[in-house]
C-alpha cells in the first residue's frame, strides 16, 4: 500500500515536462497581442464579412453601452435580460426561420447546451469526425452514448442508425468545417435522419452570413429551416462581428433550455452593447449579397492564385480556404513569415486538425481592401515552404 | 426487435409535456428583457460595486470599441489576442499575486477548462455538494473520478483524500458560495489538500472585488495568494461588471492551457471592449475599499431589517444575502411582488439550489442608491409570504 502522499509539487514539474516536449515538436502556442493600430491584412480571424469594425456595428454597442454600462450583470433569468437580448434573438429567429432563437455568451456554450438538452439516457449521438471541439465536449457532458463516424459521411451515419435503431438519436455536424472549409452534405443528412427517426444538429458557425438566403447559413441553403427536426446552433463571433452563440428551432425547445439548460440558467448573458452591436451586424448581413458575392470571387481567386503557384488547395465552400502544409514546423514557419511581410494567417496543426495534417488556414475577409487581399495572396506564395 | 423508426416528433411532445409539469410545478422561468431606463432597484444582479455604469468603464469600453471594432474575431491563440487582453492580464496576475492569469469568454468555459488542466487519468475529483453547475459540468467533462462531499466540510475532504491515498487529487470549492452566500473554509480545507499532497482550485467568482485585501478574492485573505498548490478561477462578470472568466495560478500552468487548454485555444477571445471595460473596473476595484466598506454596512442592514421582521437570513460572508422562503411558488410570488414595487431580487428554487430550499436571494449593489437601498427592505419585508 502506497501512503505517502503525493508530492505537491509533481504536477507543476510534470506540466513543464511536458511542454518542453510539446516545444521540441514544434506544438508550443505563443499568444501576439496585436494594437489597435494593427496594420497587418487579416486573413486569420473569422470576420468574414468586415463587420467586426462596420461603422452601425460599432455605433450600435456604443449606445447600448452608454444604455446599459458594460455587463448584464446577472444570467438571463435572473437581470440579464435586456431588451438588446430580446431583438437580437427575434431577428436571429427571423433570419433562420425558426420558431425562436436563444444567445448564449459562447458557441461554445451554446454547442454544449444543445447537444446536453438533446440527449435523454437512451440516446444515441452520431458525431462527424471533423466536428469543432466543442461538439466532442458536448457529446461527452451529455453523457449519452456516441458514436464518431467519418468526416461528410450520410451513409456511415445510416450505418450507425441503424446499428441502433429504436432508440432516440440525434446526428450532429458543422454545415462550413471550421478546418477544412468544406460544406456537409446537409440534404443528404437530413434524408437519413428523417428516415430513421432522428433529429439533425448542425452548427453553422462558419456559414452564417457566408452561405445561404441573406446569409442564413447552411441548413437554410438546403432548405431545411424551419424544419421540425433539425436544431441549429452557431456563434455571433465570426461573420457578425461579435461574440457569443445562438441555439434555434423548433419552439417547444425554447422552454426547455431555458427551464434545464445549464450553460444557459448558471452563465451570465452576453454584454447587452454585444448584443446590440450584433443586432446591428445581422442586419447588414442580411442585406450582404454584395459582401457574400465579394467572399466568393476573394475565395476563388486565392484558390487560383495558389494552385497556379503549386500548392494543394482544397476547394472552399465558404470563406475557410484551407492550404496543406508538409508539417507543424513547416505551417508554422510559414504563417510567422508571413506575418513578417504584415499578413496574418492561421496555422493549423496537430492536435487542432482533425486529420492529423497540418495546414496554412486563410479565412477571407471583406473587409481587408481588394489591392492588399490581392497582394497577400503573393506574400503566402512567396512564403511557402 | 424494434425496427420501426422513433417518431421524429415525438422528442417534441416529450419536451412539451415536462415543460407543462413543470409550469404546474411552478418551475417553469420567464425571461423578463429590461429596457436601458429600468428604474427597478437592482439587488438581483452580480454588479456588487456597482462598476457595470461606471463612467471609467463606459470610457474605456468606448475607447476599445473604436480602437479594435466589437469582436475579437478569433480565438487567442489565432487572432483574439489584443493588447488590452494582455493588460487586463497582467493586472489580474498582480491583484491576484499569481504567476499568471488567463482570461476566458466566461467564467463557466474557465472552470471548464481549469478542472480537466489539473486532471490526469489517475486523478480523484473532490467536488463541495454546493459548487456552481459549472464545476459540476467540469468535473464530468474531465472524466476523472469524481467524489462529491459535504458542504464545507473539511473533515470530510480529508477523508475522501485519505481513502484514496497515493493518487493526484484537487478539491474543488467556491469561495464564497453563490447560492447561500457562505465563504468556504479555504484555510483549513488547504491544511488538508496540502497535507495530502493534493492541489486546492477555488472559484473566486463572487468573492473577487468584494472580499480579501484590495477585494483580491478569498484565497487572498486566507493568506493563499501565489500557494504553488492553489489554482484560482473566478468570473470577470460580476463585481468586475462586465463579462468573461479567469484562470489564475502557478506558471507552469499556463502553457499547459495554452496548448492543450481546449475551452481557450478553441473559444473565441472575448470582445476587447470587454476587457478593457473589466480593466479600468479593476483599477477600481483595487481602490476600493470604500466600496467594500459600503457593502458591508449593507450586508449587515439587510441582515438586521430583515431579521427584525421575522425571516430566517443566513449570515452573510460576501455581499449574497439570502433569505429562507416557504417553497418554490412562494419564491416566486415573493420576487414578483417585489419588483411589481419596483426591486428585482432573485428567487432560487430546484434545482437552482443545492440543498432543495427555495430562498429570496438578495445581492448587495453599492451603485444602488442608499435610500433606495433601505426602502427596498422594507418593499421585501411588506411582500414576504
Ligand atoms: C465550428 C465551431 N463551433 C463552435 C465554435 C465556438 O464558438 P465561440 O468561439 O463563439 O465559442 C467555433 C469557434 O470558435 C467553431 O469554429
Ligand atoms: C460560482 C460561480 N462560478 C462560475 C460562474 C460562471 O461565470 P460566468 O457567468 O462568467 O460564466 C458563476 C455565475 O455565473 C458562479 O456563480
Amino acid at each position: 500500500m502506497d501512503v505517502r502522499p503525493p508530492d505537491p509539487h509533481a504536477w507543476l514539474r510534470t506540466l513543464d515536462r511536458r511542454a518542453q516536449l510539446r516545444g521540441r515538436a514544434g506544438l508550443a502556442r505563443t499568444l501576439r497581442p496585436r494594437p489597435p493600430a494593427d496594420d497587418a491584412v487579416d486573413l486569420a480571424g473569422n470576420d468574414y464579412l468586415g463587420l467586426a469594425r462596420h461603422p452601425d456595428v460599432v455605433a450600435a454597442a456604443h449606445a447600448a453601452l452608454d444604455g446599459y454600462g458594460l455587463g448584464a450583470t446577472g444570467s438571463r433569468i435572473i437581470r440579464g435580460s435586456t431588451d438588446a437580448h430580446a431583438g437580437l434573438e427575434d431577428a436571429l429567429a427571423d433570419w433562420l426561420g425558426a420558431d425562436f432563437a436563444l444567445a448564449y455568451s459562447s458557441g461554445y456554450l451554446a454547442n454544449l447546451g444543445a447537444i446536453r438538452a438533446l440527449s435523454g439516457p437512451r440516446t444515441l449521438l452520431v458525431n462527424d469526425s471533423h466536428n469543432h471541439a466543442s461538439i466532442h465536449d458536448g457529446c461527452r457532458l451529455a453523457g449519452a452514448e456516441t458514436v464518431t463516424v467519418g468526416h461528410a459521411d450520410p451513409a456511415a451515419v445510416d450505418a450507425a442508425l441503424a446499428a441502433h435503431s429504436g432508440r432516440p438519436a440525434v446526428v450532429v455536424t458543422e454545415s462550413i468545417f471550421s478546418v477544412a472549409g468544406d460544406l456537409a452534405p446537409l440534404a443528404r443528412l437530413h434524408e437519413v435522419t428523417r428516415a430513421r427517426g432522428a433529429l439533425l444538429l448542425v452548427d453553422e458557425a462558419h456559414a452564417l452570413g457566408v452561405i445561404g438566403p441573406a446569409g442564413a447559413g447552411g441548413a437554410a441553403a438546403a432548405g431545411l429551416g424551419g424544419a421540425p427536426d433539425v436544431v441549429l446552433t452557431g456563434t455571433l463571433s465570426k461573420a457578425l462581428g461579435g461574440a457569443g452563440g445562438v441555439i434555434a428551432g423548433p419552439a417547444a425547445l425554447r422552454q426547455h433550455l431555458l427551464d434545464t439548460g445549464r450553460t444557459f440558467v448558471y452563465d451570465t448573458a452576453p454584454p447587452p452593447a454585444v448584443a446590440a452591436g450584433v443586432r446591428a451586424a445581422l442586419a447588414r448581413t442580411v442585406a450582404g449579397d454584395d459582401l457574400r458575392a465579394e467572399l466568393r470571387r476573394r475565395a476563388a481567386l486565392a484558390v487560383t492564385v495558389l494552385r497556379a503557384a503549386g500548392l494543394t488547395v482544397a476547394e472552399p465552400d465558404g470563406g475557410v480556404v484551407a492550404v496543406h502544409a508538409p508539417g507543424a514546423d513547416e505551417a508554422i514557419a510559414w504563417a510567422l513569415a508571413c506575418l513578417d511581410k504584415g499578413v496574418a494567417v492561421g496555422a493549423f496543426r496537430p492536435p487542432s486538425t482533425p486529420d492529423h495534417a497540418s495546414r496554412l488556414r486563410i479565412t477571407i475577409n471583406v473587409g481587408v481592401p481588394a489591392e492588399d487581399f490581392r497582394a497577400a495572396l503573393d506574400t503566402i506564395v512567396a512564403a511557402a515552404p
